[in-house]
């Protein structure tokens, strides 16, 4: 039997800032990343994502970032290892905290933006993000690239992992995503991309942009929650899925 | 047998600020108050006062503030009570992280600075905050101003209370703190003040700027680890208190 | 000859988060509020509204508002007199950095929500205020509420001030706004919003929610950038405002 | 006749937080680097400073640094050349607002920490920083690492520029500073450095860690406020100095 997690970050809006489309996309993702107040989201946000998870039975996620409010956690910062682990148990705390409040649970953690892309090519601030997480709360599973150094540091610390694959992303023959600065990093046509995605899962490979396929894990799918087809796609891809005899759960679920 | 917790305020640095005396006091208290991020404290100095809070036998408490680093959460802000519910379970959440890091347990929860003395006279934001430590775990103590709303907040939801009170400031007839902008707020003699404490103990009564006796509860009382002459009385009124056959032990262990 | 500015605050987006239709309504006021990255804004932000509002001709105006960016500025906060100085001349340096990067000239200071009301019954603070615009550079005109203490303090210490009255709020008796609470606050008919202001510019009256006419001071009036029909209601106004003759044009530019 | 501007970083508190000995260092150096919010310093700790410095006669200049509060701007962050010139405006801007409100004036910007040392070997963001400080006012004098891209920026966009060579750091045969990572980073001895000051004034010429001469232009020599001995050396060089007949002199006034 094929399975899949369908992840998506969310909780980002801020004040009085709106982002996303929380609401809608919680009917189709199985996994919730939430945003938890360093690159987006603020207590208000936390809490009404974490409720509104609850009540659609979707899982919910930490979804730590960089202390970069207005660069989104999407620049590189020069961070420690040690400042990596602290914001990480940090963020998973804060997030915990509006769980513990409605009673209910989280599943996992998935480092955000540019705190992901370190870490998925450093090992160093890999195993401090593995750390923090194991050290909170051992049961939790940490989400990270597939092939890249956060799923390793988890396997390797004792968390269960859950390899991430991308949805609209082409890859390279040593199994990395294609850059998004190069023309070919994105798939355009949603046919093309579920296409793949369902390869991904049933046979474990990815068509490289060199034409060589790759080995590649499919544990959980991200999609996106903005953008003008977004939710339109994520219906698609979810449906799709489904039709193929793959069945969309939450990671922990199982 | 009469008993009395000591508690203080710490983990107030942040980067390259260092505030406070947070090691020698720990040797000294029995309760610490430790800040989360948003009147003060960072996770690198949340990790290190927790571990230091654990190693020295000191119970371990939350310490939420108005989101105000600039005032240090002292000015008061015209928050609603569902901002207050939030911004306290997000920072008890926080810290919550860097206590089950260590493996540690949370004590109490002290609002700080405005956020405690908003509480202290607003009923409905004193059950904002008794709710949110309550929703997140209640075996929680709720630490407040003897005789002021947070107490009676925490006491109507179900949570265990821990009345405060103060060893440098005197009192008015109505059982409140004179306010410090008033000449006679502060108690200037080291022994008037532990003799104060000692009363408040003993007899459950304190002698106000009227000239009558005002009961009072004491079962924690706060002192400084700031100040000239701050740990030299801190020392003084443990060294004090055990002479006239208190016990100093924290709230939460008995 | 009737004249009237129209101004409206803008320049409110920041990092990820875009807020209000700056480049549409751009078209139609001719005072630009720009926010100044304490309540909203950041950098980038505040130098693209400023090369917009000089490409289209708009006078430009510093926004300072409280240090509370999850409030958007909105909650009054218990700041002293020397606060408010210095957080407003910061604020208008800031902007003045990327208006001077253009050649262009600042017209006008507005303080913003909460700061803006507290310094509007609040002499004090409207002191603070008007001393820290006339410090930076006393040939910019001060925005104050018609009526309200910014005016007077404005006046005092001898900066052009300009009284603002609002498009869309009904007035009280003592010519004070209807607090926004009230039932009756908000004027709902596009039309009786656009002849209540035309009446404030050619009689210098308001018919007050008691039923009695008040007497008004109307140099420029405040529209909103968002909403619903934000856009409409400000082509609305500006084109009945050209035809019942009264001229609308920046407050500076006479 | 030879010269040199000594130069600190100051205005570096924080709410209630103090970092420094702005107070005795002012008496000592000739330029003052003034935090201008994004890495230290706040709007009251800037009014505060510039009003010491222009009292005890010392120049002004901007100190911006990279929004990094908790990382005290020491974290290299992967910024655009866009970002780094708006967060450049604004800080200068922030900081003109208090130098004007004391009818003072700004004699230059020198970036800060991980900003400087980026842009000393990145000529993209070099140019957009020497842009940024050219478009807000082009009498401003930018400071740079001696031989580094900022001062080539300057010198290009067609700004004054001042070389900067670092009292206790020693020096690599490419004219580099030696790595703080490595042993002999720094030199131990103060009449070391101070020999090693006066030869590059006099001589042009510093001895590298390899033994052999580099040449080196110093217009400006950076000491530290904070620190066991930093008063004590920063006397002792300007003391040495003097009676090696240089004339110690800030920087703009020639």
């Amino acid at each position: 039997m094929y399975r899949l997690d369908i992840n998506c970050d969310m909780g980002e809006s801020f004040g009085a800032y709106t982002l996303g489309t929380d609401t809608e996309i919680l009917d189709i993702v199985t996994s919730a990343n939430v945003a938890c107040g360093f690159h987006a989201g603020d207590p208000a946000t936390m809490r009404k994502t974490v409720a509104m998870a609850v009540e659609k039975g979707v899982a919910i996620g930490a979804h730590p970032g960089l202390p970069d409010l207005v660069g989104f956690g999407r620049r590189n910062m020069d961070i420690s290892a040690q400042e990596a682990y602290d914001m990480v148990v940090y963020q998973i705390g804060a997030l915990y905290g509006f769980v513990k409040s409605v009673g209910g649970q989280m599943q996992h953690v998935k480092a955000h933006g540019a705190l992901y892309n370190m870490a998925s090519v450093n090992s160093t601030l890999a195993d401090a993000i593995a750390k923090a997480v194991y050290e909170v709360d051992p049961s939790l599973i940490l989400f990270g690239l597939s092939g890249g150094e956060l799923v390793k540091a988890g396997d390797k610390i004792g968390l269960r992992t859950a390899s991430e694959v991308f949805a609209d992303r082409t890859y390279q023959q040593d199994g990395t995503l294609t850059p998004r600065k190069q023309k070919d990093a994105l798939i355009q046509d949603s046919k093309d991309s579920v296409a793949q995605v369902i390869r991904m899962v049933k046979e474990g490979k990815v068509m490289s942009q060199q034409g060589v396929d790759v080995q590649i894990r499919a544990d959980t799918v991200c999609i996106h929650g903005d953008g003008a087809h977004a939710l339109e796609f994520a219906r698609e891809i979810r449906s799709e899925l489904t039709k193929s005899g793959i069945e969309v759960a939450a990671i922990g679920r199982n």
